[in-house]
């Protein structure tokens, strides 16, 4: 074949610098050739799925010749009956990841501005800068997001997104659900919110703000990633206003969430029994990963979600440093990636095994440091 | 929560129509409350996935609570080896939608021209209307894309990107590797051309150019969806020039291809018997539709693909008016949406018995009609 040129790259793409939002454990583990004995940092759930959606995907194997239903409609039936809302309040996607992709690529062209916080979930940023969109970024306060900060800048920016994860991650922190309702309320009236709940599951009750589904001007996001245990499957969704959720029509794919996957979210939603005790586990890792960093001096940060970030009282380099020794020794940790925040390493909760490792490996390494 | 504006949309994705590129059979069935009784419409392959895939997909759900590896590492270390190129030339996505999908998004802004067939695979054209490109359509000849007509029509609007899908879907027409290839040659140097092999494991190898990798403006698309039978897994990936090919890490989906899904797809490249297996009773089922038709006083089309797309002599609305009864008859099947294409309806391959239920119910259907 014989043209030899690089076809040009769309503008905002060519001015993108390469980027990934985040490298995989796995790629680590062929970098050093030592696999990870703790696998602590992607935020997932050691405790596994539910035996019923174990159960699921093997018995929807055999069908795997067959697409998914690309309106979910048997998943997006029960979801609607867990919320209390209607199936047209809800779409499903390539887990949050692929459905925050979509609703940057409906509410946000080139030039666009987007608020969300300095040091919050990459991969929202990385799907707005492939838009082309401006990102305006506020610092966290106190290590939370900055709700009147943000407010205040979605107004100054006069911002069609606004961006923010309740619990957060990577810091764990939260605002109560009247808290967020005073926010949405406070940010301008044709401003789009992206409250993000991957960690709903695991946070108190008061975290999350009552489901309203009249409103066009918000969006939530929920997946089957976290306490769920499916990571693995891709499966997220959002809850909103109908007109909202179907204007996702114009550019979802399809036929993204799979035959597979739908059934494994289907029956991992019917063991909410499963799910309790996951929370449970969870919680109880939280309290195990607060009492190790305290007894090696440090200082955890309160967290409703599966982890908890851990203040190491010095700057980012020592933090750096630290998470690339533990991670010598086995351990899977991510760190926030921008300061303050990065004196900080994140822990997510593993099994008691994982944490024992944890346990056993953190005072040398932060003694040798 | 008070306010209560709908955000605008980004001006391309209000310009566009609502639209959905398919309609899936589950959503048919529950309008008319009857299922089908012959799947024969989404050219799946009724003949399923391999049984190491099945297996691999059982054994992975456990695991289910990692996101998958973003590299997609031992998938294309499998790939790299069958195709006789490096991994580095291999992406893979969710499904040749999500790959299409990140491609255009690469290459397409809005007012970018891009070429492709009238009547072609829609989804790539939905990507295209939804990044704000602009679409130059070139009308089949014979029943076949027009390669020399879409070469002319790449230069005449200097086209950024050029798509052909060989074999095509929906006629089940192909040109050879050599035709490709002085295709590809006949192109603006600067132009991408995005050719869709989907249907290439059903194809005769001549139908299949060369792998050439060292051309930057040509990315190659490939599925497990197809012969595979893994189209509910959603895998498929892009062959071309590395650099090409890493620059979708700019705006990819990284964690998109699930764990259980890479599982599922590299056990299934593992079993060639498996597809061998299942690319023969594609080629009896195509004999057996073919022979279908001609009793029925129709004309199929010569498929490289895993359906037979028949010509029944009329116009659009008699087409469709058959497609309807035959669908209400239990069968599912699509047709072409655009004239001349649309005298045709497309039959997939099924089991045996699906396409003893088409042999008993067309005569009847043709004559009633």
């Amino acid at each position: 074949m014989a043209a030899m040129e690089q076809p040009p790259l769309a503008r905002v793409i060519a001015a993108l610098p390469p980027n990934v939002p985040f490298v995989g454990p796995e790629t680590l583990e062929r970098r050093t050739g030592v696999p990870f004995v703790a696998r602590l940092g992607a935020n997932e759930s050691a405790f596994g799925p539910s035996p019923l959606a174990v159960a699921a995907i093997a018995a929807a194997a055999a069908d795997g010749w067959m697409y998914g239903d690309p309106e979910a409609f048997a998943l997006r039936t029960a979801l609607a009956a867990h919320h209390g809302i209607d199936r047209a309040n809800i779409v499903c996607g390539v887990g949050i990841d692929g459905v925050l992709g979509t609703v940057v690529r409906l509410f946000v062209e080139p030039g666009t501005p987007v608020v969300t916080s300095l040091g919050g979930y990459p991969t929202f940023a990385f799907h707005v800068r492939a838009a082309g969109g401006v990102l305006h970024q506020v610092p966290y306060r106190d290590d939370r997001e900055d709700l009147t900060a943000l407010a205040e800048r979605a107004h100054a920016e006069r911002a069609r997104v606004v961006y923010v994860a309740n619990p957060d991650n990577p810091m764990g922190t939260w605002w109560t659900g009247t808290e967020l309702t005073a926010f949405r309320a406070a940010l301008p009236a044709d401003t789009l919110l992206c409250l993000d709940e991957a960690y709903a599951d695991t946070a108190p009750p008061e975290a999350i703000p009552a489901l309203d589904v009249t409103d066009p001007g918000v969006l939530r996001f929920r997946t089957f990633s976290k306490a769920y245990g499916l990571a693995g499957l891709r499966v997220g969704y959002a809850l909103g206003h109908a007109e909202t959720i179907a204007a996702g029509d114009r550019v979802r794919d399809h036929f993204g969430v799979g035959r597979v996957a739908q059934a494994a979210a289907l029956a991992a939603l019917e063991d909410q029994t499963h799910l309790a005790d996951c929370v449970r586990q969870i919680a109880e890792g939280r309290e195990r990963i607060t009492q190790i960093a305290r007894a090696n001096g440090l200082a955890p940060i309160t967290s409703a979600a599966n982890f908890v970030t851990v203040d190491l009282g010095r700057d980012g380099p020592f933090a750096k440093a630290v998470l690339d020794e533990l991670g010598r020794r086995g351990i899977f940790l991510r760190m926030p990636g921008v300061a303050p925040l990065d004196r900080c390493i994140r822990f997510g909760v593993g099994l008691p095994a994982e944490l024992d490792v944890l346990e056993r490996e953190l005072p040398a390494v932060i003694a040798a440091t």
